[in-house]
């Protein structure tokens, strides 16, 4: 297994494989090398929204999958792909309207392979209900890109009355999750290492885009922010929340749905399964008003059905996201550091 | 030198280095692994246009960037990305509106290297006006993806007036050219195999879509198809053209504009400059009566300067591109086959 030990520094004058973790060595590295002088400042969000013309508001999200193995129980690196980009998109409160594909393909990989992983991306997106519009191929040499690489862009265009930010989590706000957490890091460590859960853990990947646009229908402008705990699991994406929107965010451990395969295989690993990464839930901050509401719309659909509360926001401290364990004390939700589970998407 | 010899097999069970090479074999990869079943039938464009919301029509274009090395006389790999994906959606006749950035970073890549490509982006992209409005990053382990590989997407907007397709070529047309070839391919393998023809060749790696706005102002539906001539050159573009429209395309040896250390390169290496890349110029097909305007269009600024007729268009035989050399023959301009200059985009 490749987890790095003792942690890598977090100033370094080379790319670490913790720069790619989701985690505070990535935010470094976006926030000192790749924004700066690229990107307007503005709180980091899953998606871009782009004024077009005809008054309409077009939003876009890019994402790299470079996960291995790329097979894996529950889905493969081109379901993974369109799903990814869908949820992105659904997670700024857009529909999808369209995917581009380009794949880095390395000399070698069987074609097989390559059509059997197409196929996989044109069955989600027709389940998504979104065309592959265009794409682009590059061939490398043996050895470099690990087979495959796919990055996937979404066009996708703002759902009616959707007005969701990172940054726009309020004190009062509820914390709501749409389902079990832990099930895609665990899926593809156990896949990976041949550690045996196969049996047990099947990756969540799936798209959300249904279940954001049942919330909005039901919640409107009290859906405040929407995020997918994805690389940095569950952790990360409450932190990026607190910070973006300057509040406190406390969940409760005993309310955290952590299936229970999930939770013997982070025993065993020494995981923390708030660090394990997601494909298939969300988490919500929502006007205390809204909850209700939007707790049923969730629970409506599928994707949605073990939704549950797992928390509150609060003023102070901003920034800060802590959880109250079973015996009622309170501990620090850092994000992750550096590298945990490598490779995950 | 990376060429192989002999020619591949057209079939085959693997992805090999000539599937990249944007000639026969990735004509063939793409048209039997890759789309059917992902996108509509239709004529290969560089980039989709997609109905949007309130009348509008989006176009997307994608494009993955693997070029070694990294920085080359003319440009590097971050520019070349943005430019790369300006032209594309350029040649579908739209102005862009937004640009987004995946990475894929190798462990170990100099973090002032990234630095450098990243500014390079964003240098590009206000030179052509767009925003980045959106990233992603993943790291992959030390020996693949040899040290960064760059994937944009570009959102655009239909020019008023275009109506350019692939397949709008019609008998009659005569066709354009905006400068010289030969530039990048060449600049690549000269920085690449330390040829030494660095001093006299640089590669055209700039933005079009401002010469084809002029064009499209000067020459509006009269414009019926443009093409930059990249991954497989000028040979490869006409190809498409001809077979997506069902024309046949002659074009004059004599008239083509291959400054001379590129000539002297490509006789030194036994390349046909017809097969080279480049990152800077279009070839257009456009209606007889509007091409003295589209012409003088093309030439009132920098990157048409050269521009100038290199062929006329014919019913038949459809699909077939032909040259009349200097002694006034004729012989058939095919695409390449499998590979000719490995990762030059």
């Amino acid at each position: 297994m490749d987890i790095t030990c003792p942690m890598p520094r977090v100033e370094t004058e080379r790319v670490l494989l913790g720069h790619g973790s989701g985690g505070q060595l990535m935010a470094e590295l976006l926030g000192k090398v790749i924004t700066p002088g690229l990107v307007a400042p503005g709180p980091a969000e899953d998606a871009a929204v782009v004024p077009f013309e005809g008054g309409g508001q077009a939003v876009l999200s890019t994402d790299g999958f470079v996960v291995t193995p790329r097979f894996f129980p529950g889905g493969d690196i081109g379901s993974l792909a369109v799903h990814g980009t869908v949820n992105d998109l659904a997670m700024r409160g857009a529909a999808p309207v369209a995917l581009c594909l380009a794949y880095v393909l390395e000399e070698g990989l069987p074609i097989e392979e390559l059509a059997r992983i197409t196929a996989s991306v044109a069955a989600a997106a027709v389940a998504v209900g979104v065309p592959v519009v265009c794409g682009d191929t590059k061939v490398v040499g043996r050895g470099a890109a690990d087979g495959l690489y796919v990055t996937t862009t979404g066009l996708g265009v703002l759902l009616p009355g959707a007005t969701v930010s990172a940054a726009r989590g309020r004190p009062g706000d509820v914390v709501l999750l749409s389902g079990p957490i832990g099930l895609h890091g665990t899926a593809i460590l156990s896949a990976r290492e041949d550690l045996g859960f196969e049996a047990e853990i099947a990756s969540d990947s799936q798209p959300l885009h249904r279940l954001v646009a049942r919330m909005i229908a039901a919640g409107g402008s009290g859906v405040h922010a929407l995020r997918d705990p994805t690389r940095g699991g569950l952790a990360s994406a409450l932190n990026e929340l607190a910070a973006a929107s300057g509040i406190a965010i406390e969940i409760s451990e005993p309310a955290l749905p952590v299936p229970q395969p999930v939770a013997a295989a982070c025993e065993l690993l020494g995981l923390d399964p708030l660090h394990v990464a997601n494909e298939g839930c969300l988490v919500a901050l929502v006007a205390p008003e809204a909850a209700d509401a939007v707790l049923a719309a969730m629970r409506a659909g599928p994707e949605g059905a073990g939704a549950r509360q797992i928390g509150t926001v609060a003023a102070d401290p901003a920034g800060r996201v802590t959880a109250r364990t079973l015996v009622g004390s309170t501990r620090i939700v850092d994000m992750l550091v550096g590298e945990q589970l490598p490779r995950i998407c």
